[in-house]
């Protein structure tokens, strides 16, 4: 009870504190105290083995005894606080010092479905907050590396009376004629994964083909049947290399479990890059070659 | 319970029988069977006032004593099963015959909305037979006036190895050289509405611009507070120019219960016709004029 008031309260004073910035060392704080939380409620909870129908991956679920959390990669989940204090106080000094790809994927994954697993297991039917805490939780690493915080709206080209903004995803503009970057965050895409390209396509329309670059960052598509506890993957590669094609250019794909099916599409024509958000971190100088 | 027995049984039928074509005898038969099973449950209920915000626009739920149905249109609503008779014998007659614009609206969103709220009622937050149902409900009056089935995917030009078909909303397909509509069918578009753009950007760029006339099709836009009552229309008229501007053109927006803000989008530019899904029975001429 005093663990679920603290991991909301948490949450509550992130949203707040959002207001004055994604990346600060206010929000650092505030996203490790919740981080903490979680990882205390999970780890006095057992963990129910799920079936997994993903080739080569793991999955369980926390169980309070009333019912179960998301699925978990097992892999992936690491809960282990000194690693994030290590991370923190690296990107604190600009870089993400030698922390391995693999030790960043685990980092990263264990502090968002942590967050997500509480809360599926705190309230109702509650998506929103897990996919508000998503954004905030992506937003914060790609501000701190582009060193300029998001905008969630831009203006359309005004030639007659009225102004119009449009609302968006995070909006990151690095400056004048430098890179802009797009960024939907959401913790799945699902059969609602064409809203990706079509954002792109808006951006492409009012501000030239590309001037935006769009690199979408979600956690997983994994599906548990509660019933029967099998964990599926839900991935239409061939629908999207169609929206490739015919809608708009993504750049990247990030994801936190990165979904096989995915991941080989930057094999084939047209080429679709979807890779571990943890990738970025180390690939920023390529998608900033201007 | 034998009333809530009946109308899932009539849902699993037309289910069932939409397998072998969306107009026929057979789903005229169910469709009214389903309809008179409705309007005989809910008139048994207590019809509970909502508070509207929705400028000129009255609202109420039906209130089983555990929970309310979603909103419903006072001047809309009019269940009569008779008028139902008259329609299908009509259209089984090849036109509407009589029927007023005025009393066509009222049967079709007598009908829509009345499986809707019993579904509400019966079941818990089953957004999906809901959904189901108004697409089967009006695809059965699209069928009935293009006087072709509709197909649920189409092929994507092959120059590679493999055979992708794309799974898509209704397509109607007038033959050869002939006019073809993309019909998605909704009970409420939300913060989804850019997918019904880019699902007509996609068929443009696949097939050639406006090959397909995009019509989709909407049941309403309202949104009830269950806990104050209130009902409010949640609508995006500035973003769905931008939509129309910028990512494709849709032909017309048709819906059981016009939100007025879309209304008014056709007295400006871009020009977006969005209108009540009973003028579509008096203007087939002008959407194929070859």
């Amino acid at each position: 009870m005093v663990r679920k008031r603290s991991i909301l309260e948490g949450y509550n004073s992130l949203k707040i504190a959002v207001k004055k910035g994604l990346y600060n060392e206010a929000n650092t704080e505030i996203i490790g105290k919740i981080y903490l939380e979680c990882i205390r409620m999970l780890d006095s909870l057992k963990q129910l083995a799920l079936i997994s129908k993903v080739e080569a991956k793991r999955y369980f679920a926390f169980d309070n005894g009333k019912k179960i959390s998301r699925a978990i990669n097992n892999d992936l989940y690491e809960p282990n606080y000194s690693k994030w204090q290590l991370l923190s106080s690296s990107i604190k000094n600009g870089d993400i010092g030698d922390i391995t790809r693999e030790d960043l994927s685990k980092i990263l994954y264990t502090m968002a479905i942590s967050f997500c697993a509480c809360i599926d297991l705190l309230k109702d039917g509650d998506q929103q907050t897990p996919g508000t805490f998503f954004q905030y939780f992506i937003s914060y690493f790609f501000t701190w590396r582009a060193g300029v915080e998001p905008q969630k709206s831009i203006p359309i080209l005004n030639i007659d009376e009225e102004d119009t903004k449009l609302p968006t995803d995070f909006i990151f503009n690095l400056g004048i004629k430098k890179r802009k970057f797009h960024l939907p965050i959401k913790t799945s895409s699902r059969e609602r994964s064409i809203m990706l390209w079509a954002h792109q396509k808006l951006l492409d329309g009012v501000y030239g083909i590309e001037r935006f670059m769009g690199t979408p960052v979600l956690l997983a598509e994994t599906k548990t049947d509660k019933k029967t506890r099998e964990v599926v993957e839900i991935c239409l590669p061939d629908q999207w290399r169609v929206y490739q094609l015919y809608i708009a250019k993504l750049k990247r794909i990030y994801y936190l479990d990165l979904p096989t099916p995915y991941s080989n599409l930057s094999q084939e024509f047209p080429p679709l890059i979807v890779k571990p958000f943890a990738d970025f971190f180390f690939e920023w100088e390529e998608l900033i070659p201007d």
